[in-house]
C-alpha cells in the first residue's frame, strides 16, 4: 500500500467506523450507496444549528446574514472544487436525482423534439435513463443506448454510429456504480459536440473518487449527490454553463426564485436563483463545503491512489476463489472501487447477509441498473465499494467471509 | 401569561437562543420563516451520522436495515401527528414548495382541463401560487382568488361565489405567514367537497401552532415544511389521500421509485415510494421525528396557548404606538403568532437594521406574498413571530427597540 496514505489516521475521523456489529468490527464496503461522514462535517451541522441557524435570503438580521453567507460560501467552494467558471452555474438541488430531472424537464422537454435522438449508456443509473425515457416519450423522440463489448467497455465504434447528427443530447456516467467501470466521458463529450449535441455527465460515483474539471471535460452539465462524497444528505448539485442554464425553464416554482409575482403572471429571478425554489438547505450546502474541505485535506489524488491499490488487492483475491465471478473491465486501471461480484449458486442477498454476520456492509441488489443486468444476462450482484478509510485488513476480513459463505449454506467451498 | 407553561425551562432546550449578537443577548423572532432546533433534534442528526448512516432501502446489512427502520418509524410519527389513515398517505419531499409542485405537476397537469377553475386566496405564499399559475396555462384553466374584506378576513359571500362547480381544485393556507390570519380552510374545503372540487391545505405556518388533523379537515393533500416545526432543513411532507395519489404520474423519476426498468419502459413502485426517487434524505426525517416528539413532549396546545398571550400582549404594546401600523385580522383570536406592521415612514428594512442592533430578529419583506402586499396597497411590512421558546421580556425587548427605531434616524419620535 502507499506508505505516505496513513489510513488509520483518517479513520479516527470518522466515529461510525469504530462501531461493533454483530459483536465484529464493522468492515464498511458500502461507499458507493453513501459515503459515511467525518467528525469535521458532522460538527459542523452542530455548529450551524447551535450559532447560525436561519432562513437565508433577504433576513437584514445577523442570523439571516450569516446563513445567507454560509450558503453562498458553499456554491464557491463547489465551484471551485468543479473548476466551474462561474458560481451561478452551481445549482443546490436535493440530490443527482432532481438534479437530472431537471435537465430532462427544463432542458429535454424545452429543446428536445419529433425525431431527435438522445443517446445514453447500457451502464446508467436509473436516475440518469428514465427522465430520458420520459423525454422521449413525451416529445417523440428516440431513446439510444451505448452497449459494452465482452470487456464491460463501450468501443469507439459504438460511440461513432449511435451519436450522429441527429443526436440532440448525449448523458453519461463518468463512472458506473453497478460494476465500477470508468467511462470514456471527455472523449464521448468531445463526440457528442462534434455533432452539435449537448452533453451531460454523471458524476455521482466518479466525484469521490477522481478530481471532476467540468472545464477540461468541457460538460455541458454535470450533476452529483453530497452524500457519496461524505456530505450530509439531502443535497446534490446541478453544474450547468451559464447559457444554457439561463435559457431554461425554472423547475420547482415557489419562493425566492421570483422577481415580480402578479395575480396571474410571474418574472424569475436570475441564475443560481432562478432553480431554486423554497427554503434552501444550508445546513447540507455547509455540510458539503465541509465535505470538500476535507477531500482537498487528504487529498483527491490520495484518494484515488489509495482505493485503486484496494480494488487491485481486492480483485487478487477474489480471483483466485473459483466460486466467485467477477463482473466489470479486466483492466483495472479502466475501474474505479467498486467490486460486482456473485458467487456460485447463492442469491446475492444471501451473500450479503452472511457477510453482516461478519460485521461486513455489502449491497446486493441490481444497483439501480436492471437495463445494464438485463443486458448481462444476471438479476443481480454483490457489491463491494471502497474510500478512503478503508484498509487492506477490510479487504481481508472480506475475503475471509466470502469464503464461508458456501461453507455456511452446507456446500463443500 | 400561561403559570403552567414554563417557557424558561424550553429556552435551555435551544443553544442559539443563549446566543448574544451585536452585544446583546438573541431575541428571535422569525419563526414564521423558520424555527430554532431544540438539543434533542441536534442530538439526532449526530447520532444518526455517528451510528446509523447508511442508504435505505434494499440494503442486507445492519446498519442499512437501522436506516430503512428509522426512515420508516419516521413516517410513522408523522402519520400521526396529521392523524392521517395510512402511512403511505405520508411522502416526504425537501419541503412545502416541492410538496405543492408535486401536486399541480402530477395531480393538476392531469385532472385540471380547460376553462376549470382553480381557487386560491389573496393571501397565498408564492409556493401555493405560481404552481397554479404554470397549471392555468399549461391547461387554459382560470386561477381565481378569493379576496379579503376590510377585516383582512374572506367573507363566506366569496367563498360561495368563487367555489362553483366550475371548480375543479381549492388551495388555501390555513395560516398566513404575512400576516398571520387565519383562515376558515374546514368551511372552505367543505365548500370545496360540496361542488367537487379537490382541496389542498398549505400548513407550512399552522402546522407549528395548532393541531392539524387531515380527517378531521377533510384534507385531501396538506403540506409543510419541516424546519418550520423545528426539525432540520431539508424535508417536507406530501399529505395526500390515497386513491389521489395512486391515480397521479410520479414527479421525480430515479432510482427506488421503481419497479421494472426496461430500456424503454418503467413501471413505478407503490406508495409511498412512488414518490421518493433517489436516495432518501433519512437524517432529516429522524430529525423531524424527534421535533414532532418535541412538539408532543411540550404539547401543541401549550405551544398554541402560549403563543396567542404573547401576541396579545405584543399587539396591546404595540397598538399603543401612534406611528405604527398593524395589519391582518383585528380580532386576535383569528390570528395566529405573527405581527406584521409598518413604521410610519421608515422602510421595513432598516426597522430590521435597527432592530438587530439591540439583538432583534424580525423579518421585513413581502414575505413571498407580493400580490397579497400589492392588494393592500403597500410594498413590505415588517413582521414579527413568536414561538414556544420566546418570552414576555423578548416583546418587551421587541418593543423598547421599536420606540428608539424612529429616534434613531432623526424623527423626533
Amino acid at each position: 500500500m502507499n506508505k505516505d496514505f496513513d489510513v488509520l489516521k483518517y479513520i479516527k475521523d470518522f466515529p461510525v467506523l469504530n462501531k461493533e456489529v454483530n459483536g465484529k468490527r464493522l468492515v464498511y464496503l458500502d461507499s458507493a450507496a453513501t459515503a459515511q461522514k467525518p467528525l469535521s462535517v458532522i460538527n459542523a451541522i452542530k455548529n450551524y444549528y447551535e450559532n447560525i441557524n436561519a432562513n437565508p435570503h433577504r433576513g437584514a438580521y445577523f442570523l439571516s446574514t450569516a446563513s445567507t453567507e454560509a450558503h453562498d460560501n458553499a456554491r464557491k467552494t463547489i465551484k471551485e472544487f468543479l473548476n466551474a467558471k462561474y458560481s451561478e452555474e452551481i445549482i443546490f438541488t436535493k440530490g443527482a436525482t432532481e438534479s437530472f430531472n431537471i435537465i430532462a424537464q427544463s432542458y429535454g422537454m424545452n429543446f428536445i423534439n419529433a425525431n431527435d435522438e438522445i443517446v445514453i449508456s447500457i451502464s446508467e443509473h436509473h436516475s440518469n435513463l428514465i427522465p430520458w425515457q420520459q423525454v422521449a416519450k413525451a416529445k417523440g423522440a428516440v431513446l439510444k443506448y451505448l452497449y459494452l463489448d465482452e470487456n464491460g467497455e463501450i468501443p469507439i465504434s459504438e460511440i461513432e454510429e449511435k451519436i450522429t447528427s441527429k443526436t440532440k443530447l448525449v448523458s453519461i456516467t463518468q463512472m458506473s456504480n453497478a460494476l465500477g467501470t470508468i467511462l470514456p466521458v471527455k472523449e464521448i463529450i468531445k463526440r457528442a459536440h462534434e455533432v452539435g449535441a449537448v452533453a451531460c455527465v454523471d458524476a455521482a460515483q466518479s466525484i469521490a473518487h477522481m478530481a471532476v474539471d467540468v472545464q477540461d471535460l468541457d460538460a455541458d452539465f454535470l450533476v452529483f449527490s453530497g452524500h457519496k462524497i461524505m456530505s450530509p444528505m439531502g443535497i446534490g448539485v446541478l453544474y450547468g454553463k451559464k447559457h444554457l442554464l439561463n435559457k431554461m425553464t425554472p423547475f420547482l416554482f415557489g419562493g425566492d426564485m421570483v422577481e415580480y409575482v402578479y395575480e396571474q403572471d410571474t418574472t424569475y429571478a436570475e441564475l443560481p436563483y432562478k432553480f431554486e425554489g423554497g427554503t434552501q438547505n444550508v445546513e447540507a450546502a455547509i455540510g458539503l463545503q465541509e465535505a470538500i474541505k476535507y477531500i482537498n485535506h487528504v487529498g483527491i489524488d490520495n484518494i484515488e491512489n489509495h482505493v485503486q491499490q484496494l480494488l487491485e488487492y481486492a480483485h487478487e483475491k477474489l480471483s483466485q476463489l473459483e466460486v466467485v465471478t467477477i463482473y466489470g473491465p479486466k483492466e483495472l486501471h479502466k475501474k474505479g472501487g467498486v467490486i460486482s461480484f456473485n458467487i456460485k449458486d447463492v442469491h446475492p442477498h444471501d451473500v450479503s447477509t452472511i457477510l453482516d454476520s461478519y460485521g461486513v456492509a455489502i449491497r446486493s441488489g441490481n444497483h439501480c441498473a436492471q437495463p445494464l443486468m438485463r443486458y448481462m444476462n444476471i438479476n443481480s450482484t454483490c457489491r463491494a465499494s471502497f474510500y478512503l478509510y478503508n484498509t487492506k485488513e477490510d479487504v481481508d476480513i472480506f475475503i475471509d467471509s466470502i469464503k464461508n459463505v458456501r461453507r455456511w449454506l452446507g456446500y463443500g467451498s
